[in-house]
């Protein structure tokens, strides 16, 4: 575990705070605001957290592609931020968002869409559409 | 973004399935089942996932520890699984668990007790005790 972060309320403080990892990337949960239904795990760097906390709009960094990614600009499934938060040791944040469409290039709900039995056999829901 | 993952339901795929990294862990986002607060984000193996699906208990794999953490053994503040998923192309897991204590080593509730404002300050919840 990394050392407990402690926040001054200074503006800005939060890119310094974050422990961004050697690709100068920290992980992010996402989560649906009001049914706290987690809908992806995605990554983002210092630009995307701040694009986010500017434009409320959820952005990332997109490894595959190697730059910045605001989610449903080409889809159209965006996602409205509700609240952004860090956790204890800073090294990963959490989007609290609305996200009225599928938050999975699957067009699932969620990206979260196999359920894992004791016996270890996967099970995948129903596609949304 | 990795390939989509295939599950075929065969008892024990799980451990195939999922992407383990260099390290072979795989992140884990953990939440409470019924308010789908998100409690904390750690890390699993191979064999701390297989326990988990066993026993029902939220076990872990330790980074600083080095070795298989079975959540509350120490503090007395177990999760009990109530449901795993992966995600669509296998390099998350998700414990869906009933904590009914702090899941934070700062016993706090959650481990997300950092709230970031739009100006990039940071403001930290009160704790619970």
């Amino acid at each position: 575990m990394a050392q407990d972060i402690t926040p001054q309320g200074r503006p800005g403080e939060v890119v310094d705070i974050v422990v961004w990892n050697a690709d100068g990337l920290a992980p992010v949960v996402t989560q649906q605001h009001d049914t706290g239904e987690v809908l992806m795990f995605a990554w983002a760097d210092k630009a995307a957290l701040l694009h986010t906390l500017e434009s409320r709009r959820a952005t990332y960094f997109s490894r595959s592609r190697g730059g910045q990614w605001v989610k449903g600009e080409s889809s159209g499934n965006a996602q409205a931020v509700v609240e952004v938060r860090v956790d204890c040791d800073g090294d990963v944040i959490l989007y609290r968002v609305d996200s009225p469409g599928p938050a999975c290039h699957q067009l699932r709900r969620s990206c979260f869409s196999h359920r894992v039995e004791s016996d270890g056999s996967v099970h995948t829901d129903r596609p949304i559409l």
